[in-house]
């Protein structure tokens, strides 16, 4: 038996939409994988699954994001193995943390380690993304990659192979992640957004994610507080959170680097340069929630993990 | 009397559309400023302006984005100076290679220079601008910034204020430059492009910049091959150089690690590992030029110049 855990994770990251994201220690999914046995249910190449969390999520293995990343591990590297997975649902639905992503990763990372298959990273996250197929309609990796990598990467594209690029995480560098009680469904939000962009953006919008870039490997904190800016998504999904914008300048005047949605929300994030700046942050943010929009919240502050998500030490009753 | 010599650049570079840019050695444009005496024509505080060079650049002070540039450069500075320029022009009109940058670059480093005000960079640039804006309608930095600095240079944002981001540039990064003897106008290229794009071809175009920043830090040039694609730009404006398909395949066969036009063209550029490959690459692109469209061109090979514009010494006979 063997178990993983993968963690929250924030995309877009501002001014990276859909290339950008970045993994938090906690909170985050756990997946343990076990050989089915012989009495057990299961047909052979055959996932099983059983979830403990939210009623709400798939309990059929080909709809549940854990169980068709799995599977797809499986037909891939070992068509002749069959798991039973449990899913330990540690993240909220719909939330913009990264949530689906970070159920498909844990799937495949554990399957791995239980199989031994030695995969590679890349090879983990293309079958995880079939997992985030079934979630968002569309496979965008850039939670995946985070969640699976750490650390801050860029999904530079997708085609003709998902080149997924490590940024360097300047020491300090912390995220406050403030979740408010409403959900929001990525695909919805998707829609909203159209398929058309202003020149005009684009080239603010690239010139923004081409200075964050190199903030980055200068650990240049003025210039990723220039970039940290969204032109694209910002100005038209945070009219469906209450309070973006009361929340946003409290961050911002308590001393974030940059403060958006985490995906596409309502979770809201902000980068500050050291970890007890994302304390104070993350207070304020959950105080202008409540103040502006009377909206409860659950906090989270974590350094930007370099660990993404792992093999857990089995526990002893295990 | 002071004489400034402003290069050539490559603007966009790819995946860079309005905030890349890079400076080469030459050639270039040399402007000569000299304080205009009692009995030289001159009211003061005002500009006069002689031109050597082709016959369609504007002789009147006011249409000429050199002693533009050097006007805004003297209200700003030294409104009682009154000064004669002398622009000597190397670089061919509406041919892509930054020649507008380039006058207005050399005036108001030449000027800076005869006054000794000590000007920064950046208030260099703007009064640069200003002459840009004449030539082309708008003022994008992104030619008359790596001009000025040399160097490869991001171009962040403009406002509230212009952002420039100086890019490392990897050891032996050297450019072919190959001109082809006909002439685009930068804009009606720019009216060509129209105001929208494809939200999914911006994605992949930020994706594409971030991977450039990242690999020039890296000097990762397999990072860097992968990254040098323009899906705004180049899919439209490439159709009025004609050959192009052809020149970039041979570039790109000799080893360019990209190519594409250099800004509106019809200059193109690749950018090769060392300067040997970017004089083999330059010699296969003016032989497709030659042989598809019966073209003849002017090559330039250069690494990319660590420094941009600066005063020369004067010459004995001056």
């Amino acid at each position: 038996m063997k178990k993983a855990f993968a963690p929250a994770t924030v995309a877009n990251v501002a001014c990276g939409f859909d290339v950008l994201g970045l993994a938090i220690e906690a909170p985050g999914d756990i997946v343990t994988a076990e050989l089915a046995e012989d009495d057990t249910p299961g047909t052979p190449g055959k996932i099983a699954l059983e979830v403990e969390g939210d009623a709400r999520l798939p309990r059929e293995p080909e709809r549940n994001t854990a169980s068709v990343a799995a599977q797809t591990f499986l037909d891939r590297y070992a068509p002749d193995a069959s798991v039973r997975l449990k899913l330990e649902k540690g993240l909220p639905l719909a939330s913009g943390m990264g949530s689906s992503a970070a159920s498909a990763v844990a799937a495949v990372v554990a399957v791995n380690d239980l199989l031994a298959v030695g995969a590679t990273l890349d090879d983990l996250l293309n079958c995880a993304l079939e997992g985030e197929r079934v979630a968002s309609g569309t496979a965008h990796a850039d939670n995946a990659a985070a969640c699976l990598y750490g650390g801050f990467v860029l999904v530079r594209g997708a085609a003709p192979a998902l080149d997924v690029v490590r940024l360097p995480v300047p020491k300090g560098l912390s995220v406050a992640l403030v979740r408010p009680h409403l959900e929001l469904s990525t695909r919805d939000s998707r829609t909203l957004l159209g398929n058309e962009v202003r020149l005009q953006n684009a080239v603010t919008q690239w010139g923004n994610l081409g200075g964050l870039v190199a903030a980055l490997f200068r650990e240049d904190w003025d210039l990723m507080t220039r970039s940290l800016v969204d032109v694209i998504a910002e100005p038209i999904r945070s009219s469906q959170v209450p309070g973006f914008a009361d929340v946003k300048r409290a961050a911002l005047e308590t001393g974030a680097l940059g403060c958006s949605l985490s995906g596409s929300g309502p979770a809201m994030f902000a980068l500050c340069r050291n970890l007890e700046t994302a304390e104070a942050v993350s207070q304020v943010m959950a105080s202008a929630f409540a103040d502006t929009a009377d909206l409860e919240t659950d906090v989270h502050v974590s350094p930007v993990s370099k660990q993404g998500a792992r093999p857990e030490v089995e526990s002893c009753a295990s």
